[in-house]
């Protein structure tokens, strides 16, 4: 480099007019004025107007002819303010030009594949992560990620003062196959065995609490071999923390305190704390979901007693089976397109069909207030009871309802819920409405596997006074977790874990983990059980999500700098790829992709 | 948890005395004084006495009787001042006790493998490991991990106020075996490819850099699956960063900076900056290795020029078969024996054999200065040129001579050379002696597979005079690398990095690897750098290593919390370790440890 950078553009304003600086970047544009040559030329902290007049040394004013878009140039000039008029007050150096005296090429560049002053949302994803570094370099392609580093150095200001330890878990560990599927790597050494990438620090952060750490994190990545529906990721970002002396209260303050420091400091926003509380059970009862939207109401309503005794038959039978009927309000008017349309949306979602009543408070008798093909199979006092049920403020209303099993008439009105809150704009943009589900089961059960499995996880607490009901009644077990829902989106969750090995023990009998099978795989925690292990729990967060969160962005790739695709792809370097069959050897592995077998 | 803490140890102190506290911890110690217990109990921040005194109520009396050893207890007591006579100046409680009211038994504990309040050098690492967690909690076991926390924020806190973005890079990607051995992961999802993990960001961070982030770091894990000779990881910690617009010595002032704001900030102690810099060259000739301990002189001499007319048969034959002579000064007399010792230690390091002559400066005669079996083949010019080249300023003093080919007179003696030292007590204590390696060859010849090899990494860029020599003589190419040495342990290296395609092409080429196996394995750098690379570069610290040293630890095992063993086992986890078939098979994998092959 003959031009050393002496400046980043953002430093430049108009204290510098009349001095020589070099600025050092890429072209973002070029104009051509009958000899007169502007460049727009930017590093990663701003955007600079370099001019190049006439009457400049000819092989300069050559060398600056044959400047294209992306070239990589360092350019000497002198500052100066801009002619009246040619002002720009969008950029920062809107007032100043620099004139240069002297430009070097240090690269040349390809016509990049889309335009790189522009937004890139309409250009194709694959695209996209194919050239994901001009992605990146294209105005305003960094911003996620210098918010991210700026959320990363937040949250670790905030635990480092609060006394949290960072302290560094494996990545070659021991596969615990209790949750996703482990990524395995094959052990060269010995024949046979495999590492396995962590799913999440949890066992090692437990085993740095019986080392009297007290107070851990780590932002950490994980890796969860899973078929990526939706936005997941194989490899994925947590904030991982565990606190030891403390109860479900300390941490969700904790927790509290962290998210209301962070969002001051990187988004400016004041977050309201504590943060509403929700059980698990009233969860399901109003939103029909344990990862509620709370940022607008409309819950969903029981109405089984109210239709108890109804003759209408879809209803009818449903209750006489152990079903439910549940319904929500939405404060609007369909036509009957909508409506069908509706119906398709909910059946879609698992249910049998959708029933609705519309509803004006201003029709002219008690009668005409509603509408609806079924409104024929109930009486008056049902409507009546409907009608103080649902409270409607607005003159228009509409209620749907879905009779079904239970499970299946709250996934369904949950989805829903969210899709007319869409529709109807019910949605306050830029708000930011965190949630504590608590008081969950401990197990649920499992159809297939015919056996109880975790909630959460295995080494999650059950609540104190539930203890005895793990002999009797396991299901009933309350868990002392706590997951953390925004904006109707699981963003972290923790829990009190297990300090005592009877405990533990217990637990790994009722999920029908063997003693032989427990000390197998968690022995080592087993183990550290009995060397005094203090009272601790903790909770993780999903970086990338929260991170898209507070970004707006719709996927969690956006602010992934080299995510893979959702079949697992990294289309960079694309892997996963082939490697010598030497290396496969190596690993004493034969390869078994073409499914030949020894017989 | 009855009794919650309401604070740390190291917060209580004579203010406190008269009040009450709730404390939690283990216990350390216990000493039953005829009903009077004293527990010494302990929390990640200190430790404090606690008295449980005649007359308290029996039933918290008889439940302090049942406290052992490292059982976790929530004590409620007033602080007093210790009775006169009876402070603990060692500690910063040494003035005060606990007057316990209350106790809350939180877990009890086996007895611990090995004593917690002692020094455990002497204890097993074998055990340690097994038990991490007990060391880890044992006096003083956690200083390490506290002290690598305070580390990486020093580090983080630097790199932030210069503008570095912290970026996450990927652990699942393509294997690029140019280096050392890759863990690969198997994919699920596409049969017979595979995932890699990182050797190091290398690649990434160059990308980065194209993306236009301009200064990037990351402290990140990465992986080698080598034969754990020495003191290596399968994963280990590197401190990465690149920048962009730099040359080497931006680079190189920067990490003297951080190097220096982090001694001050986490040892208070003052580093001499700048760091000397030696050639790779002078390395060799004056030190015997390119990673040189300076902390100590001791420099070796070539003597071939001087014994170039010598009858001396050993030095004879090695001259005339183009070998060296080369030799250092030990500031010692040797007894025979250690003489013998020292020969030993030199054939070890792979030398035929170790002359030496003993010089005594007041010697009555210039004859009696020299004594050796070997002295009567030297006339005295030649003795008179030992003396002036050697020039010792000691009365006594020995010379040793290496006479082989260059590689291994420098190999044995930077071996002896340390070795003496250490001997001698010439290695200063807490002493810490940076150097910058520079002028490395770009290229070295693998006479195994007949072939240049980088000296550092094919991405090196070469020093820009020397390009032309690339086609002419590439063993006479300079790179623009440079290592950083510590104490004779390198911590780190990097260099600036090529940016522009051709030239990246043309060291493939000089490699041997074709057009399609470079596209295959590194096309997504090559068609990034035609796209406006910017001129960049970096390095990278061994994390581990440098902990290690600052902490005076002999093996990096001591500072990493889970460290795997030299074969690559962990013995908390047992790590790797079997899988599921199932597990196996889902990965298109046939078991192939028994050798079994279809034919």
């Amino acid at each position: 480099m003959r031009l050393k950078r002496t400046h980043y553009i953002e430093k430049l304003n108009k204290e510098f007019i009349g001095k020589e600086v070099i600025v050092s970047g890429w072209v973002l544009r070029r104009r051509d004025h009958g000899g007169v040559i502007f460049l727009d030329l930017r590093d990663r902290t701003g955007l600079l107007q370099v001019v190049f007049e006439e009457g400049l040394d000819p092989k300069i004013h050559e060398l600056a002819d044959s400047i294209r878009i992306e070239y990589v140039i360092s350019v000497k000039g002198l500052i100066r303010k801009r002619p009246p008029g040619m002002e720009n007050p969008k950029i920062p150096t809107g007032e100043i030009e620099l004139v240069a005296s002297d430009v070097e090429i240090l690269n040349t560049s390809k016509t990049p594949p889309f335009p790189m002053d522009e937004d890139l949302s309409e250009v194709s994803e694959v695209v996209r992560l194919k050239y994901r570094y001009l992605e990146m370099r294209a105005l305003d392609g960094l911003k996620p990620f210098i918010f991210r580093h700026q959320v990363n150095q937040t949250i670790r200001e905030f635990l480092n003062n609060r006394g949290f330890l960072e302290i560094e878990t494996p990545f070659l560990t021991k596969s615990t196959p209790e949750g996703a599927r482990d990524y395995l790597v094959p052990s060269r050494l010995y024949p046979g065995k495999f590492y396995a990438l962590p799913q999440s620090p949890q066992l090692f952060k437990q085993i740095l609490m019986v080392a009297g750490v007290d107070k851990y994190y780590q932002i950490v990545k994980c890796f969860r071999d899973e078929d990526l529906r939706a936005d997941r990721q194989p490899e994925f970002t947590q904030l991982d923390m565990e606190m030891s002396f403390v109860d479900e209260n300390d941490v969700m303050i904790l927790v509290e305190e962290l998210l209301a420091y962070l969002f001051e400091k990187v988004l400016n926003i004041t977050l309201d704390t504590p943060f509403p509380r929700i059980s698990y059970e009233d969860a399901l009862r109003y939103y029909g979901t344990d990862r509620p939207d709370i940022r607008f109401d409309m819950k969903l309503k029981e109405l089984s007693d109210l239709f108890k005794d109804t003759s209408f038959k879809v209803f009818r039978s449903v209750l006489d089976s152990g079903g439910v009927i549940k319904g929500l309000k939405a404060p609007a008017n369909f036509s009957r397109k909508e409506l069908d349309e509706l119906t398709g949306f909910a059946q879609e979602m698992g249910a049998k069909g959708l029933a609705w009543i519309k509803y004006n408070k201003n029709a002219k008798s008690f009668e005409e207030k509603w509408s609806s093909p079924i409104v024929k199979f109930f009486e008056k006092p049902v409507l009546e009871k409907l009608e103080e049920t649902f409270n409607p403020l607005e003159d228009i209303a509409t209620f749907f309802f879905v009779a079904d099993r239970e499970e299946i008439a709250n996934s369904v009105l949950a989805e829903l819920r969210i899709h007319l809150a869409k529709k109807l704009n019910l949605v306050p943009e830029k708000k930011f409405s965190f949630v504590w589900i608590v008081d969950f089961p401990l197990f649920e059960w499992d159809e297939e596997e015919n056996r109880l499995v975790s909630v959460h996880h295995p080494f999650t607490h059950p609540k104190e006074e539930d203890i005895p009901l793990l002999e009797t009644d396991p299901l009933k077990v309350k868990s002392r977790a706590y997951d953390i829902v925004l904006n109707g989106i699981e963003i972290g969750g923790g829990s009190i874990r297990i300090h005592k090995k009877e405990v533990q023990k217990k637990i790994f009998e009722l999920l029908k983990i063997s003693p032989d099978e427990a000390e197998e795989k968690f022995g080592f925690l087993l183990t550290a059980l009995e060397y005094g292990a203090p009272p601790h729990g903790g909770i993780a967060f999903g970086l990338d999500r929260l991170i898209m969160l507070m970004l707006g962005k719709k996927s969690i790739r956006e602010v992934i700098p080299f995510p893979k695709t959702q079949r697992a792809q990294c289309l960079l370097t694309g892997a996963p790829a082939e490697v010598k069959i030497e290396q496969i050897l190596e690993l004493h592995l034969l390869p078994g992709w073409e499914k030949k077998k020894e017989n």
